[in-house]
Parts: structure tokens; sequence; C-alpha cells
């Protein structure tokens, strides 16, 4: 049952595929796990005998329809044609192993192919038939035919398993196996190699899904790229004046190069990975609520729902994002406010770590204030009412990643903008309207004038970009890890001390399958990786740079280091701390794509803005003045910069592209040369044809056509033509000849 | 020979088409004709007599070798299949008439819908073999395949005659007859109409081909929605104030809509031409100079030109654009300055039309200074070396609408940013500088003090635009007649007069032939009609709207007029005026979208300028403080607006587009549901075949997958574990209840 095909090996040959992971002679690109869940039935039967006096029937009820339940979950799968395993799960789950069978998954795979050429993914048929059984050409393949096969609803052969949607609601969860011994492999070897190269994005492909795949190409590219800023930014450190006018010039022009070498370059991976596309083919989310069924002329059922309640819906997203800027804003305001009058409440020079430590309350503070404001936006997208499972999920990070701008760049913007010029105007009359509310506080504030710190907005990009990079790299990295040690020992002291019903206390495992079914547990409790978020988080950095970086030079080189180990703990992230996730199929980063442009867009106003009020001197009134023109100039310089960019690279192409165009030529080509020969052929006549087709013409009732039927007869009349002529000069002279006379 | 089924006709059925439209019974869809001119070889050959002294035989050589050229010519046509009948021209020019035999055009047309298919252009396979003649379903068509007939070169199955280029410079044009018959009855059918419909421009395409048929959708479209401003202009110039906001606004947002509606309507249009994506299939112009030939691997032919070579050649624009910008500048800066000095130089009321005599005169002048800076943009177009016709048609068209956009904008953007807000600092300085270069000038101009005058900036707009409009109608509709008129008439006073060999001096026509064959001749003296003029002088004309409509708000109404006119009589002029256009096809206006993006762009920025200077008091010296703040405002207001309006109108996308996603969808669907009804049957076994399959996944190695192989096993599994619970739960009582205790 080896249907997958090594992973191809370069350079180093360290990646082993062996399919035999965990203990026994397991592969796991044919398998699946479908996570049942019946704990909410005891305690729902022992509510309602509370509640309502029921009999104990009643629990006898819940656990028939739990039993039916079941029991549809398994018809469902088999229906599929697919083969099933019930074992014990912790707590009260099961665990359903499913298994599509050689024949099964092969046919499923072709199926797709073909699918992918219908839907003009790839250019070829794959050949074969109905019949046809086609291994995977790599271990994710075969993973998402029996995703497929598992999630897809039975009218496009599935056997509709979706998890936590109505009828599904007690299947928690449904995932592929850990190839773990690719994973650790895999690790090993990313973590040796100093750069990447696209052959290991070919294998991250083959293990987790193009989608996943193209978050690694991008990380590394933006790695390589940040290179460059990186050392200008030591340059710029060590010799050139603060904020630098060259610097974010040089930046600027950066950000805007590398994000058009990266839309090419995502091009180029999507033709390599055969995806290009590929959004084309996304079924219908379960969740999708339509208002009625079509069945239009071409005997298409489309599930309407009607277009401009969409867009209606979606516009809801404005007034959230207002108000949750509005109340993001406030808080920050407030932080904002405390820090600079604990800063004035000393007369004596104080410690740094005491006036910075709002901003860095603030920093560890902000993904918590975040993921509180992300249960509404989460509300708010399932009634925005996506249709495909992408949309929706990108939907969502995109909302969260606007609230995560407002809290990580609010707090910059509002020091360079507000405090730094405004602050002698702003910060006493904070005070007056403090000592006002709060009698005898003057004792506490400096008698002294205030002048607002210049050297603050540095402080406080350090201060939120390292703290950010370090609470982000502990809640990615180390708190899941506890998180799960702490479940470990909570389960475990459970089982022992509870008087809930365990399986695991009642059944105990064959011998032989104990160890592989403890892994299968394990990764059973493990939480569902959702890639754009760390998409997110690298767009949010992205970001920092492009607004910010003339601040603090040295951002990029943070940057650099802080990506090249984020790359290798993201991987070991997925291999440890997540479920394998579905490799689900994506020809680029998407919409994160507009994001990147409008942070680059943003950043040239406000790198311009900062430049040009902190390089001038603060006494010059007219730099206010000033302003605007430098932000139109700047702004339109990169928009032009861009455009040209933009130009340049797509008349380059790429070897991908390049090389495809000439697939297609020669498919092209061997099509039509056929009838070219032919027509040939028909051309170079045989004389008998000849006059046969000639007596065809004719026939036919137009006189004008046939007075030079025969085989030089046009050629004859046009030489007796020139000839006239020439017969004529000869007489009469040349024509110029006359006319000089 | 009546190949090409009637057009359709829609309401009213005006348009007949009869294929005998020029006396004899002549179809002219498989028709086509070469124009070939030997009149330099008299010259040359009596020139070389008199320069190198050369003997007699020289000339006898020249003959010679026009003799062979032609013969060649014949033979090429000949090879590529056509057939071929040689008449007299006038002049020295021979008309060469080719002809596509049924069988031949029909394979042809056949062929080019595979390689439509082929390029993913059409979504079906046109069925058929390398044997089917299939009849053109509309005239165009069948044109369009004689046209790639005859130009094509042989590799892809033409005569490769390219008329003016190497070894065919002597031959003048090739082009399609006038089916004059239909273009009667369809521009009768156009004036009669108000509004215009898309069957409307099915007869356009199937009469012209799908590249002109855009530009008559295009300015209709404009046309329809120039209603809006129109109507909204007029109420503006009734009851607002001059400079009105309110309309500037109206205006932008107009501009906006149309051109996002725009976008979609020519995809629309695309599917239903079946032309979407048609430039993949352009083929390279034989101007085309390639510095080798690459072979690839899959053996495509590649002519290649290094990309780097030719970025590096067209950025000599920049150059170009900025010294033709700095000498019409110049040019316009005087007229201007004689203008002003004029008006300044009498001192009593003098009548309206001396004042802005120089501005008329500037814009009658136009078009001559325009053309005579094209020669230049030809050169360097030329040396820009495009690949395709498309590409080379294109670049040089935007590169003369760039000179006009500076002739026709530079004085309204003079007069609105220089003249009325500086006039009181320019005006007198100028004035001096003139009265020190010529002593006695102090008595013409007046002595009060100079003072700008307001009105100026729209009657400039004014004389600009009604001129303009004018005098394109002049050159574009009267002038051609009266040249066309003329020649006739020179001809006819040549013949008689000349001793020059004149063929129809010494050649009779066939009587039943004389009436045709003069028709042809008429038409071998027209003109060659692109399209792409006609576009840029819409363009300019949204332009004007874009940038400086709140100065005149009644300027849309002569718009809507103007171009109500332009549409019928552009149709009448590609009649009467034009040789009949190669049939060639486009999906869309192509890069002028970007111009009028651009512009809609550049008019946020301009008209927000004009209200914000214009709409405040004069004496209010902050309004120049505040410009920059107006206009970054206005400017991101309008790219948010359209960000939203291509996402409402992407959207709700457009019926032609729906339909033809329903029509993939169907094709696909019927054939999944092949593999899928395939799959259904193997799930649904028969009982024998079940346990075939049991046995041989017993047979495989691990147990694992072989515990619940019988049926039911799986689903007993589960209610053991789920009774098991029950049990417990029974026997304890819930966890629930315990706790509770």
């Amino acid at each position: 049952m080896h249907l997958s095909p090594p992973v191809a090996v370069s350079g180093g040959g360290e990646i082993r595929v062996k399919n035999s992971p965990q203990g026994t002679d397991q592969s796991v690109n044919d398998k699946y796990v479908v996570l049942y869940d019946f704990s909410g039935i005891g305690a729902k039967a022992f509510l309602r005998i509370n509640i309502s006096s029921a009999s104990p029937t009643d629990t006898c009820l819940e656990y028939e329809v739990a039993t039916k339940e079941f029991n549809s979950l398994l018809d469902n799968l088999e229906a599929a044609g697919l083969h099933t395993e019930v074992r014990p799960g912790y707590d009260q789950t099961i665990l359903v192993f499913v298994h599509a069978s050689k024949q099964l998954l092969g046919n499923t795979v072709y199926k797709f192919r073909v699918r992918d050429w219908l839907y003009s993914i790839t250019q070829t048929h794959p050949g074969g038939d109905k019949d046809t059984v086609a291994p995977g050409w790599y271990e994710a393949e075969d993973i998402l035919a029996v995703h497929h096969l598992v999630l897809w609803p039975k009218e496009l052969g599935g056997a509709g398993i979706t998890p936590e949607v109505g009828q599904w609601k007690n299947v928690k969860s449904i995932f592929p196996l850990h190839n773990e011994h690719v994973n650790q492999s895999l690790l090993r070897h990313l973590s040796r190699r100093f750069i990447l190269t696209v052959e290991d994005f070919d294998h991250v492909r083959d293990l987790f899904g193009s989608k996943v795949a193209f978050y690694f190409a991008f990380i590394q590219t933006y790695l390589v790229f940040l290179t460059f800023p990186a050392f200008t930014g030591v340059i710029t450190w060590l010799f050139l004046p603060k904020y630098s006018l060259a610097y974010a010039i040089l930046t600027s022009v950066w950000c805007t190069v590398f994000l058009e070498y990266w839309k090419l370059r995502q091009v180029d991976l999507s033709i390599r990975w055969n995806v290009r596309g590929v959004n084309k083919t996304k079924a219908n989310r379960p969740e999708f609520k339509y208002e009625r069924v079509i069945v239009d002329e071409t005997g298409r059922t489309t599930h309407y729902f009607p277009k401009s309640k969409q867009i209606a819906r979606q516009l809801l997203q404005i007034p959230f994002i207002i108000v949750a800027a509005a109340a993001l804003g406030a808080i920050i305001c407030c932080v904002f406010a405390v820090e600079v009058l604990i800063s004035e409440a000393y007369e004596v020079p104080h410690p740094l770590y005491l006036e910075y430590l709002p901003t860095i309350v603030l920093a560890v503070a902000i993904p918590y204030i975040s993921s509180s404001l992300e249960g509404v936006a989460t509300l708010l997208n399932n009634y925005e009412n996506h249709r495909t499972a992408d949309e929706h999920e990108m939907s969502l990070t995109q909302k969260i990643f606007i609230l995560n701008i407002i809290t990580n760049y609010l707090p910059i913007v509002l020091t360079a903008f507000v405090y730094v010029p405004f602050g002698d105007a702003v910060v006493p009359s904070l005070k007056r309207v403090l000592q006002r509310l709060i009698p005898g506080l003057e004792s506490g504030f400096s008698a002294r004038e205030f002048r607002p710190d210049w050297d603050r907005l540095r402080n406080e990009v350090i201060a939120l970009t390292v703290t950010g990079q370090i609470s982000n790299f502990f809640e990615e990295n180390i708190l899941p890890l506890l998180k799960h040690q702490f479940q470990d020992w909570y389960r475990e002291y459970r089982r022992t001390h509870t008087k809930d019903a365990m399986l695991l206390s009642m059944v105990t495992d064959e011998p032989e399958e104990a160890k592989f079914l403890q892994t299968c547990r394990n990764q059973a409790t493990l939480l569902q990786y959702n890639v754009q978020e760390d998409m997110a988080e690298l767009v949010l950095q992205f970001g920092y740079l492009a607004l910010f970086s003339p601040v603090w030079p040295l951002i990029s080189l943070g940057f650099l280091i802080n990506n090249w180990i984020e790359l290798r703990s993201d991987f070991a992230k997925i291999c440890f701390e997540y479920k394998r996730p579905a490799p689900t199929r994506a020809d680029g980063i998407g919409p994160w794509i507009q994001s990147l442009d409008m942070l680059t867009w943003i950043g040239s106003i406000s790198t311009a803005a900062i430049v040009h009020l902190f390089h001038t001197d603060p006494a010059d009134s007219g730099r206010w003045a000033t302003l605007p023109i430098t932000i139109f100039v700047s702004e339109h310089i990169l928009l032009g910069l861009r455009a040209f960019t933009r130009y340049v690279f797509e008349r380059f192409g790429s070897a991908q592209i390049r090389k495809e165009r000439n697939e297609r030529y020669a498919r092209r080509f061997a099509h039509l040369e056929q009838i070219e020969a032919n027509k040939r052929a028909g051309v170079n006549l045989s004389p008998a044809e000849r006059e046969r087709r000639k007596s065809v013409l004719v026939a036919s009732s137009d006189s004008f056509w046939t007075k030079q039927i025969d085989e030089g007869m046009s050629s004859a009349a046009g030489m007796r033509l020139i000839g006239l002529t020439r017969e004529w000069e000869e007489k009469n002279g040349c024509g110029l000849e006359k006319k000089r006379a």
C-alpha cells in the first residue's frame, strides 16, 4: 500500500520518505481520522433530568440518538467507498480511522486531475479513462483526495462529514496523520541549510500542500530581500544622521521591488506546482446559507444567495472597524497619557524601564486585546456568509489583521504626529485637567516647562517591534507547548481522580496497536493550524518596515534574524504543536498581496512625513505648510516607481512562465500542423484533380473569376500590363525625361 | 459561392445582406485585392540612365526585375492555394484579385476556430477533423481567414505578402472589398435609431471585425453615460454658482463609475464575440527584427530579441516626451503671452473674437502641430521594434496621444494655475520686458494696473473644446472627401494631359466588368483606416470632462450632441472614405483603459485644485497653503471610491460572464459525472465482489485495518464504546450529579 512515490530528494539526500512512521507499518497517505465526541450527551441527559424532572428513559433516548448519529456517520463514510476502523479516544471520544482502498484513492486522485484539467489549472488531460487508478505524485495529493472523500458533499462524491456543523456537530475534527519521519528529516534539513531552495518548498508542498508551502516560499523570499535593508540600515545607523532621507528612499524602493518580484515569483511557483487558478475549483463551505436552489438551462444547480445582500453585509465591516479603531484608540491614548504623565511626575532622572513600562505592558497585552475583538470579528464574518472556506478564512484573517494594524501602529503614529510635534501644547493641558480632577496632585509633577522627548519615537518603535517579536515567539512556540503539557497532566489527573466515564479506563488497547493509537490520540488533542495567522504576522512586520523604517534603521536587521529563526520554528510548530493540516491548495498568498501593496503605499506617505518633520528644524514653523507637498511628491514618485517596476518585471517574465508558454505552443503547433499538412497536400494537387477543380470554378456563375483560370494566365496578364507600360515608356521616353525637357 | 450566412437582423429587418454588391454578381467574403505598383520602376530606370549614363539595357533590367517580382507575387499567392485574376489599376498599378475556393476558405475558417480553442479563446472544440469545411458565421470571419491567407508567413499557411515591407515594397496595400449594400443599409439603420443595442454592434462586428466594433460599443456606452453629466451640467449652469463643488464631485464619481462599468462591459462583449484573450494568438509583424532564431527543446522556433534592449529602447520615450512637451509648451506659452498682451493693448472694450483669436488659431493649428511631431514618434516607434502589429500600432497611438494631451490641455492648465492666480505678477513684468525689447511700445498698453480676467479660464475651455470638435469633424469628414474629389479630378486631368504611361489609356475593361473594376480602383485609392485615432479623440474628450468639468458645466451637453453625430459619421467615414479595414480582432479597447484610468486620477487632482482656487475668495492668501490638503483628500477619496466601485461591479459580474461560467460548469460536470457514476457502481458492489475485496484487504500485511472488516463490525465496536460509557454513567450517576453532591 505504498502509493506515493518517494519525495524527490535534492542535494544531500537527507529526506527519506519511509511509509511506516508510527510503530506499526502504517502509510499515512490513504488515511484520515474522524474524531467523534459524545461527552455532551451524558451531561445533557443529566441536565434534562434535573430541569424537567424527566424520567431516566430520557437519558436512554439521548444515548439512542448518539448511537443513531454514530451509525449514520459510519454509513456515510462507507457509502463514499471508505473503510472504517473504530477505536476509543481520550475521555468520551471515539476515533474513527478512515481508509481509502488503493483503487478508490487512485481513481479519486485521477478524477481530481481530470477536474484540474477541466478547470484549465493544468494544461494537458491526464490521459486514461473512468477506470484509471493514478497513484499520487506526492503524499499531499493522496491526502487531499482522502480529505475530499470525507468532507465534500455527496453530490461531489464525498461522505459529507463537515465537523462541528449541523448534523455533525459532535464530530469535533477530521484530520490526516502526521508523517513523523518525513517531518523530522525535513526539519533537520531545513535547520541545517542557510538558504532554502525551491526544492525545499517542493518538499513542504509534498507534505502539507501548496497553501502552506506558499507561506514558506514567501518568508524565504522576504528573508533574502531583507538582507538589503539590513545592510543599508547598519550603514545608516553608523554613518548617517537620524531620520535619514536616503535610507527612507532606499527602503521605499526596496519595498516596491520586493513586492513586484514576489508577484512574479508567486505565479512562477503556482505553475511549478500545477495550482494556477486553483481557487476556481473550490466547493461551497457547508455553513454557506443560500436562499434558494436554482437549476438553470444547462442543468447546473446553483445555491443562490443575493449578491446585493452579501455586499450589504460585507459593508458592515466598515462601522465595525471604525468602532473597533475608536475603542482601541481610546485605550492606547490612555496608556499613552499615563506614560507621559509618569515621565513628568519625577523631577530627578529616572530609569528608562519605568518610563517605557506602559508601552511594554501594552506590547505584551496587545495580542490579548486583539483576541477579545476577534470574537466580534468572527461573528460578523459568519454573518457575511462567504461561499467558500477560503474566502471565509481570508476575510476573517483580514479583519483581524486590520485590528492588529491599529493596535500595533497607532502608538507610533500618535508619538510621531501628535506627541512630539504638539506635546508642548497637549501635555500641560492634560496635566491641568488631571490636577483639577485629583486635587493635591500638583506636588507630583515637575514645575518645569514640558518638552517633548524627541527620542521617544525611536524608543517606542524599538519597544514595540522587539517586545512584539519576542511575545509572538513566546505565544506561538512556548505557550502551546506548556498548554499541551498541562492538558496531558490534567487528563492523567482526571483519569485517576474523576468519577466521569473515561473510555480508556474501561477498554485496553491491543498491545501491537498501543503505540500507534497513543500517537493518534495525541494528535487528536492538538490545535488546528491556520497558515493565515502566520502570514498576518509577517505582513504586520513588513508594515513596520514600510511605515517607520527611518525611525530606527536597525529594525531590518532585527527582522532578518527573527525571520531566519521564524521560518524554522514555524515548520517545527506545524509538526509538533498542530494537527497535520489538510493539504489545501492555493495559487499564492491571496489578498495579502493587496495588504502589502497598501502598506507600501501608506509607507510612502508615512516615511515622507516622518523624515520631513523630524529631519527639519523644529523651530521652523513653515515645515507644517510644506508637509502636504512632501507627502504628495513622495506618494506619486512611489506610484510611478511601482508602475515602472511592474512593467519591467512583466516584460522579463520568468522561467516557468516561459516554459509553460513553450509547452502550450508545442501542443498547439502539433494540433494545427495536422490541418496545415492536409492543406499543403491539397495545394500540391495532381494535374487531374486540378482540372476537376477548374471545371467546378468554371461552372460557377461568375465569369470574372474564370478569365485567368488556366495555369500561367494571371502571370501572362500581368506581364502584358507591365510590357505595355514599358513599350510606352520606350516609345515616349520616361515621363520624367519629358517633364525635364 | 454564398458562404456567409445572412447577417442576423433584429428589430426592423432593414439590414439585408445581398452578396452582389457591385454590379456583377460578386460575393466579398472570399476575396482580397493586392495593389501592385510598378510606377517607381520607370522613374528609377530613367534616373539610372541619367546619373550613371548606363545603357537602355538597364531599363530593360529594371523591368525584368519588376516582372520577376510580380511573378513571384503570383506564385506565392498560388502556393497558398489562392486563385488570382489580374486587372489593370489606375496609373501604373496592377490590381491582383485574390480568391479563396469554398473548400480552402472553409478549411481555413475551421483551422482558426481550432486555433482559438487551443489558445483557450473559445471553450469548446469546434468538432470535425482536418478535412472539415466550416462556413464562416459572419462575413468578417471569412474575410479574416482570407486576410491571414494572404498576409501570414508561409510557416503559418499564408502567402506572406507584407505590403511595403522588404521584398514586397512595391505591394502598396492589401484590402478586402467593401460590401456596399450592407454598409448602406447598416448606415441607414444606425442613423434612424436613437439608441443602439448590442445587436447593432454585432452587425458592425460582422462587417468590420471586433476591433472596430469595440470602438462603436465604447462610444455608445460613453454616450449613454454622458446623459448624466449633461443633465446635471445644465442644472448646475442654471442654478448653482460657478466652479461648483457639487458638480465637480458628481462628475468625478461619474467618471469612475463609467470606467468600471465599461471594463465589465468589455469583458462581456469579448465573451459574446468569442474574442476573450485574443491577443495571445497574434503573429509577429513582418517588420519585427530579431537577433537570432532559437529552437527550444519542444521544437518551438522563437525569434529572439533581447528584452533588456527592448525596454531600453522604450525608455527613449521619456526624453522624447520631455523634449516634445518642452517644445510644445514653449509655443503655447508664446501664443498665450501674445494673446494676453493683445488684450492689454486696447484700452477701449474690444470684441471678444479678437482677444481669443490666438487661442482659436492655436486650436485650429493644433492638429497640424501634432502631426509634425508624429513623424518623430513614428521613427521612434519603429526603433522600439514591437513584436506584434497590435503592440506597434498601440504604442504609436499612445505616443501621439500624449502629444495631443499636451497641446490640448496645457493652455487650460496655464490659464488656471499661472495666468489667473499669478497674472498680476507675471503680466506686468512681461510687458516691461517687451517694452525694453521694442522701444515705443508703451503707448500701446493701457496704463491701468493689470487684473487677470477670471472668465478667461471658462472662455479658454469653451474655445478649445468647441473649435477642437469642429475642426476635428472637418478634418475627419470634410477634408478627406475634398481630397478624394481633388485626386479624382487630378487623375482625370493627368490622364488627358500627361505623357506618362497610364495603363487605363492603353487597356479597356470588358463591359460587364467595367463597373465592378471602377469600384475596386476607387477603393484602392482610399486611405487605410486606423481605429486607434478615433479612440484617441474620444479619450481626449473624456479628459476634458475629467480634468476641467467644473469650469464650464455645459461641456458635457456639447460632447453628448457631438458624439451622437460622431458615432454615425464615423461609420459613414469608414464606409466611404477608407478602404475596408481588415477585420482584425481585439478583446477590448486595450491600453486606452489605462489612459482613461490615468485621466480620471489626474482629474481628481485637477478639478479639486480648480474648485479650491476659483471657488474661494482670491484675497484669501491662505488658500495656497490649504491647496495640497484639498488635493490630497480629493485624490484619496477618488481612489477609495474606485476600489469600492470595482469591488461592487466585480461582485455583481455580468450576464455573459455568468452564462459562460454556467456553460463551462455543464461541460465539466458531464465529464466528471462519468467517473463519478463509475465509482458509485463500484461502491454498491455485489456481495460476491465485496467478499473478494475483503479478502484482498485481509491479505495485505497490516492487521490494524482488518479488525472490523466484516459488515457492521465498525458499528458494533462504536456501539460497544458508547454502551460502556452509558453503563458507567447509569451505575455511577452522571459526573455532574456526583460533583454536585
